[in-house]
């Protein structure tokens, strides 16, 4: 018996292979999280490049290398077991997906968990402002742009964005409550005009899927954090692991810890 | 004749060796940082390390190994010539205090730039609130605390904290203020009762100069620049290069561009 609203229970399932879907809706109001995972030879440069481009990587633990225990953000958890599902990537190719890292772990890998716009989705809605794809059962939109990341060592690339359609007099209000979390992507980056941004038809979406916008509403581009996914895929690293799409770690952290 | 509001003319001024003095109060407004330069091998552990402690240790910007050049925040810029004074410390020992480093440099060396609390004074002095080290030409005291910082890797120890006097009547507006300034140490980590941060004695300080705590004042404290120099110097490294206390690297970034 899982209890959706109770982090011990949750993660314990997780780990027992129990719950294999999606995080989004479990444990409401914990901080979930990107996962990226890449050897210390190539931590350095990934650090580097996600300080320089906090809004796409908004770092919120850093393992030390060799270990896989989390115990700053998630006493007792395991990041080798604790999500639900891990992507295994080799010079940038997916050779596997599966349910428990253990037997890839090494003792120089480094585990990068990076902030995921949950939380900042969550107080948006708290705020009475719509998420369309969640109303519509969908990935959020993501589209790759003009804009390019600062680059750090071997890490170079443009910048993705998520986008939300707000109703045109929500949109201060969205712009407020999303700069207070700048450790979940924070304020938008871009607003209005997607042409601005390199994206010439706002239906033709790069990963994720196709929202409706409606009339009255202004389109809102966040930094996504499948920027540094997207990133260091292209570099081809020799071996990189990732959550699963939608498959997050939870953390012990609370939303409100990530308050400014 | 050098310009001292006008971040060019300093900067070469500084480069040709003709300004040796510390920075303090040249170009007002800009941004002004501690400096800690390391080998690649000791990097990643030290930028866990501030990432961890992101009070003590607030990343301006870090440089790609062997580049000595800062051209995120001041394009131009050569950090091997441009603070008026570094100390060269090897396992721990200050070995020589030199003008430029131009022959120390390394190829695999990384340059760390800190937040400095210049900045954040420089906003509580326009709100009208006293900086009594200021008042009375001397450094700020510093305090070794009983807190220990998050460790990485080799690097742990004390959180070393500055301690400012604040009229009672103040001390909210002060605590707003710096809280508005994450990327230089933020808001204060204490105020009120010495003791809770193991400080027995407010007169004995243990860097920088003691200063005067009138009645009606209360003494608040910041996390300091100098934890990471004090931790690093503690862990006994095969090479660090630092500022000399008081002779600041100057960016090209305004105060204002570290405001959330």
């Amino acid at each position: 018996m899982i209890d959706r609203n109770d982090v011990s229970s949750v993660r314990s399932a997780i780990r027992r292979g129990e719950w294999k879907s999606p995080t989004a809706g479990l444990v409401p109001g914990n901080v979930q999280t990107n996962l990226a995972i890449l050897p210390k030879k190539d931590a350095f440069d990934f650090l580097l490049f996600a300080l320089r481009n906090p809004q796409a990587c908004p770092i919120i633990d850093v393992t030390d290398p060799g270990s896989p225990y989390l115990d700053r953000v998630a006493p007792g958890a395991d990041v080798r077991t604790d999500l639900p599902k891990y992507r295994i990537y080799r010079k940038g190719v997916l050779e596997a997906e599966v349910k428990s890292i253990e037997k890839y772990w090494q003792d120089d890998l480094v585990a990068f968990l990076i902030g995921c716009s949950f939380t900042f989705e969550h107080a948006l809605m708290e705020a009475g402002i719509p998420i369309r794809h969640i109303e519509e059962g969908k990935n959020a939109p993501m589209y790759v742009t003009n804009r390019k990341c600062v680059p750090a060592g071997i890490f170079h690339g443009p910048l993705v964005v998520s986008m939300r359609p707000i109703p045109n007099d929500m949109v201060v209000k969205a712009v407020q409550i999303t700069a207070r979390f700048p450790r979940v992507h924070g304020a938008p980056v871009h607003l209005g005009n997607p042409s601005e941004l390199g994206i010439k038809d706002i239906s033709k979406i790069d990963f994720g899927d196709s929202v409706t916008v409606k009339d009255g509403e202004v389109p809102v581009f966040w930094a996504c954090g499948v920027t540094p996914q997207a990133v260091a895929m292209s570099v081809k690293p020799d071996l990189m692991i990732t959550h699963a799409p939608g498959h997050m770690f939870i953390t012990d952290l609370k939303d409100q810890d990530l308050v400014l």
